[in-house]
């Protein structure tokens, strides 16, 4: 039993700390590193890529809405040249920054909002993944199961990786339950850690209804930004590795 | 004979247009495109990278203070640490986008206020450099014949590139007169052209005073948002044409 | 017959100019300013309201999505708290920009993809209402008979008022059609005046399906950023002085 | 003997939160509320004004450079015209604001690198005070006693109030130790209690250098951005409420 654990990161801004990078990536195989778009300027981001390398950690381009006021968590009509270029953008932003600690990126995912909208919207989706594409194909993505995104990069021939959410509720077909509604967060850390478990002994989780959810995950995502991410991480690594399981990067 | 004619392009901004790329970038043969800090959005971008491949001219990466609403002119005490994170920001950003068109960037050039303060700055200089170095130590600069920047980029190991400015007065220590004086900018393209040719001929121009300057360039930059800046460039062009100068990227 | 003739001003930034405001000042008698979030910085929106201050035209302050790249045109899923914040910020940002020149705020009206989706969302639309009450419950607000906006801001004891487009087309319900359809905007001046004297004489406009809309409206807009808004505005207003309507701002 | 204690307030952003807004209140008697150009959205801003209102505590509007990375503490070449305007637009921006909430602007106070280059930049101080003039000339201006600002603010008719800083070291000449030199900051809040008294009973600080600054202030302010500042300002009200010194807003 294998499994990667991801985390955002790099979502402070100027004289704003949000989150705690260092301690995350103690824990974490792979940082979600913000672009700039959604939070991250690009002293932030040269630190947090600094803290991944240094701590072995896989750095991914974390691709948002340009949206600082909203984190990247509103929705936006953007149009899809537009969507394209900002990914490519970004992308490539964050691959000088990573270069220039002596990092590399090494996958994408979208963050927030847009995240949440390409798992339908299938203009967004299709720019999305022309961006990755143009910038850097040799990319995997990480996108949730059965979104449009991935189904859509996987047609485009990216590397496609699943991801699972050890923090949120699920809805029976697979979608998180939106932020906006009771019980989208999980914060107990031992309830998490045994979702998380079952996750990758039996590739499934129960959704908030009590069906069962396939969601066979390669990578968990554990979010920067929760408060009690760090306390989340951190036992969840200890029972993923007292249960034998491989906890490491989906990229090696 | 021998000279690069270096254009600011890429300077439109979402619904707002500024300069005219498409005809600057026939008599061009360098392109000092934006980076979406002090002009230029990803999606313009792009399109002005497309462009300088199309007509084959050098994409160089323009970097500058984060300032759209001063459009980069307003010189702003940005610490050593932040500058060098967004130089390489920037430069990054426009890799990926030249990339996404099938263009690769070719040399750097600061912008505007960044460009004339790391004449004499050389904490802001000594960033800009280790900035360049960090993201692209094989690009060459463009800078101001004399400046901090130069030197210190020369000592760094960079390749360096003399600029002149073909619609610029200059005082007699080589320095550009301040667009705030009067007389900062010059307009008659016969004027302008015939500046250039004794700039390209003898490495000369005749400073505000009247005293005779060195200049010796290997690049002479007309501004793109000047708003007789495509008629000085083709005016240029045609003299250099037929006076027997080669004009073409400095970067060939 | 009496009508008023509102235009889209001040929608510059920085560097960027767009449209030409002292033209369609001279014809307009209400002036929609931007208020810095789509466009316009403090800058420009001074002038704007100077401008408008000599003309005698009555200024309103056109509050938008905080979305500059894409000019307010953009639907954000901005939070109704965050929404009327917004509005509430940039009515006052204009109040005190307008009594710096001697003018006073007379309406608002919304903006782009705000005031399109105000058209239906009602969350929205209520949280615009609640920041134009918490700012400034005296002042009139303009949009699209039917609409949700104007349903809640009248609901809430606002003044609203009656808004019709001259160089738009309409769908049979009476909303207008969306600009990336064919055929959205009307660009024949002549066509244009005899839409608006028939919507001024008989309260109707032709839908794009040939049908009749009741549109009745107090004021009739004349987009700023189209390129032809100036030779539209002084057509509209000859054929509209021609045929004796008084063309005055509807706040008189 | 009469002190009023003022505090930074309304400066978290979006999704990030920067000092005890809550706590500061309870102590301080006037707030400097960010205006969202150096941090501070509107929802903040309408928040932090709600706060004020419901602690009786005067509201002053904190204009600062448009630096959100930056937090306004980088010192940035505005031309006076534009930097008058955002002045009148930041000023407005929190008059509608704290209107909405019930509570009003009282008054003025420069923040970070901008409050730092008026003290001897007579254009910018100069810039300041005409916005101050055209958007709310009926409001007292906070600043260094012996700045330009307000000698100019004097000269032009406004109220000037002579502030103090509770917690930087002085230099001989009455200007605060830039923050870059060590001992700029002072942390221990005992030692700014004793210095605050000794600055509200002999109206004198001791320099860095050991020498006697006078001051006078009618304001001391406590900074809300410090990790301890809601220690110090605890510490101040207590000491000065035990000293019988009264502790209220200045403007009353």
């Amino acid at each position: 039993m294998k499994i990667d654990l991801n985390a955002d990161c790099g979502e402070s801004y100027g004289a704003w700390t949000l989150g705690d990078d260092s301690a995350l990536l103690e824990v974490a195989t792979s940082a979600n590193v913000a672009c700039g778009f959604h939070a991250g300027d690009p002293t932030i981001l040269r630190e947090t890529c600094s803290l991944a390398v240094e701590h072995g950690v896989a750095i991914g381009a974390q691709v948002g809405y340009a949206d600082l006021r909203g984190f990247g968590r509103r929705s936006v009509d953007v149009p899809g040249a537009d969507l394209t270029a900002d990914v490519i953008y970004q992308i490539g932003a964050l691959q000088a920054i990573a270069r220039s600690v002596g990092g590399t990126v090494r996958y994408v995912k979208p963050h927030g909002a847009l995240y949440n909208r390409i798992v339908t919207d299938e203009a967004q989706a299709a720019a999305v993944v022309e961006g990755v594409l143009a910038a850097a194909p040799d990319l995997p993505v990480l996108g949730l199961p059965g979104s449009a995104f991935l189904r859509r990069a996987e047609a485009a021939g990216l590397r496609t990786v699943r991801e699972a959410f050890a923090d949120r509720a699920y809805l029976p077909d697979g979608a998180l339950v939106p932020r906006s509604r009771e019980g989208s967060v999980l914060h107990d850390p031992d309830e998490i850690a045994a979702r998380v478990l079952r996750m990758v002994a039996d590739g499934t989780v129960e959704a908030i209804d009590g069906t069962e959810v396939e969601v066979a995950p390669d990578s968990v995502c554990v979010h920067g930004d929760n408060p009690s991410a760090v306390a989340v991480a951190r036992r969840l690594r200890t029972v993923l590795d007292g249960a034998g399981v491989a906890v490491a990067p989906f990229t090696r």
